[in-house]
């Protein structure tokens, strides 16, 4: 069992990896919650939600609320679905939100403990590998129909309470979406980190003891980051490498036709491109495609137009003023946030896409 | 010109109270914002939107989203599309809301503002007495239909521009909706200030000097505890004065058929009399009676059955564990925090709701 202590402006917690930590689930939980509301998804519930009832099943008063899986679910709707659920369970300030699932549910849940009486506690319980970014860094948000996470707050956990047991349970896919993100996080780190992850076959099963070590790696990058600029002033933009195009496909092809990890992992090899014109650098644009390649990432996609794309790289939080910031690497660990032209961006998008095919 | 500079655990604002302050607003802006939406009710707009329009006038992209007033507006749907409004006038992280209105405009788009891509800047400008009292302290939200402001922040402005030219056009309701918040600062912490207002006639027309003055006094109130307890964790309890029955009346009889402040003012008559009653005290029960009545405050209301009310002030979010907390006065200026048990609460009810008639 790892732990790792994350700072923030306003509290800090810990995030705990290990094998086997749900059925003693309680044992982490930072305080004494009287009053506890569960939010997970159906995928999920079938899976861990019995686990996690029985280690609190002394506990007075739980609510569990189900919503259904995938991104859809991260909006208005089922944000005001789970505010209800929190008052009829009759949560008061004291009482906990814990997310139990992947992304979806520890940004949705945790933007309604954000917000439920201006902010209760909440724990994070990730159960799939890309969680492991988005765990760290109190971003939480749901969806509005014109843009990803529009709508949202800066709000930590309490705890993240990460069981890589769940892990084995996930589709290809979600190994792959997850991987992209502890990929993003060697590129931008360190090139020794990134070459291992890069040698990790992911077409056979993971091995528990990698996954945590990559995992825990992964999640030392990001807290590093976001330790030094919660906010997103300036070095926190660094995570968003591979993002700005991973957006903007996911957003155009409809959120679930592409994993989030899978449009990043495209996103990041044109970053790699960008960083090789404008640095006159050579990156492992050769090394991360081959490793897509063979791990079965989409690499032929349904492209939409070069002008929506832009449009939707434009919106993208990161950006100001309608002119699309990216964040480029100068070389492996060393990322650097650039201001693209449109008429500069159109000629390397249109060159990626011909050269992906 | 009066400034106070208040200050938050994640930054400090000004809060700058005078007269004709709105033609030269862009002189009091912390920042030079491009993109700006101004969120704004019917009643305001029709008053005050070409002046400050006028007063931004060189701006390049000034949105602007008139919404209807009254607290039904302070809903999720009114939330969603001030969102899609933000989106649609291309606000980014650089921008700015204004709220121009009263306590309710400052709350929603205070709360749109805490929200829109994770929290941008906002300024209020209050057109009410009543929002002297919300416009410090950082609270926004909106209401949910089982209950007043559950779902929100604490998200304090960047500045609050004060121009109480804007209050000579209040409706006489309105302005003793306003004047309960000024009278519970005065009860909460000094016997000259809550002696000054007391002897204040409401029925006569403000005179701009004294309502500066006031207005002055109550926000030095408000700050010197929101300073000291941002988030509500102990004292700033204590400006919960007369707003745990006050909550309940409102909840119960239907928000608008009475107004927060008359409910509030029933609130603090209720709370002198269990402070006489709780710690043997003699509290300025009928100073504050006789001057509600002079100036028409509604004391004989369609009261609630008791059960009903006692479950709304366990709703209310400063309760834990559904025990009634309310905030006491030991003596004037000296407030405490005290849990009431449902059977001592049903009887000091009873004999004040007989009492008021």
């Amino acid at each position: 069992m790892h732990k790792q202590t994350i700072k923030t402006s306003t509290n800090e917690y810990d995030v705990i990896i290990g094998k086997d930590l749900l059925s003693n689930l309680e044992s982490y939980l930072p305080h004494n919650y009287t009053n506890i509301l569960i939010v997970t998804d159906e995928t999920v519930s079938k899976l861990y939600l019995n686990t996690v009832k029985e280690a609190l099943h002394h506990k007075n008063n739980i609510g569990i609320s189900v919503v259904p899986s995938g991104e859809a679910t991260k909006s208005m709707e089922y944000f005001y679905q789970l505010q209800t659920a929190a008052i009829e369970n009759h949560l008061d300030r004291k009482s906990l939100i814990i997310a139990l699932g992947g992304g979806m549910i520890g940004d949705l849940a945790g933007f309604v403990a954000a917000t439920f009486m201006r902010g209760i506690d909440f724990v994070q319980i990730p159960t799939t590998i890309l969680a492991h970014d988005s765990s760290v860094g109190g971003k939480v948000a749901i969806n509005h129909p014109k843009g990803k996470n529009l709508i949202g707050n800066f709000y930590p956990p309490v705890a993240v309470i990460y069981d890589v047991t769940t892990l084995h349970s996930l589709p290809d896919r979600e190994i792959r979406s997850g991987y992209a993100e502890v990929i993003k996080h060697g590129l931008i780190s360190d090139t020794t980190f990134f070459k291992d992850v890069v040698n990790t076959d992911l077409t056979i099963p993971l091995n528990s003891d990698i996954t945590v070590e990559h995992l825990r790696k992964g999640i030392a990058v990001k807290a590093k980051v976001v330790e030094e600029d919660e906010k997103e002033k300036n070095i926190r933009k660094f995570l968003n490498f591979g993002h700005t195009l991973g957006h903007a496909i996911e957003s155009e092809l409809g959120y679930g036709e592409i994993t989030h990890g899978e449009a990043v992992a495209i996103g990041m090899l044109f970053a790699l491109r960008v960083s090789e014109g404008i640095f006159d650098q050579s990156l492992p644009y050769e090394k991360l495609f081959e490793w897509m390649q063979h791990n079965h990432y989409p690499l032929s996609i349904k492209w939409p137009t070069i002008d929506n794309l832009i449009d939707k790289m434009k919106l993208d939080k990161k950006s100001e003023n309608a002119v699309v910031q990216m964040v480029l690497l100068t070389e492996v660990g060393k990322p650097a946030v650039q201001n693209i032209d449109d008429a500069t961006l159109r000629t390397y998008l249109e060159k990626f896409i011909r050269e992906l095919g």
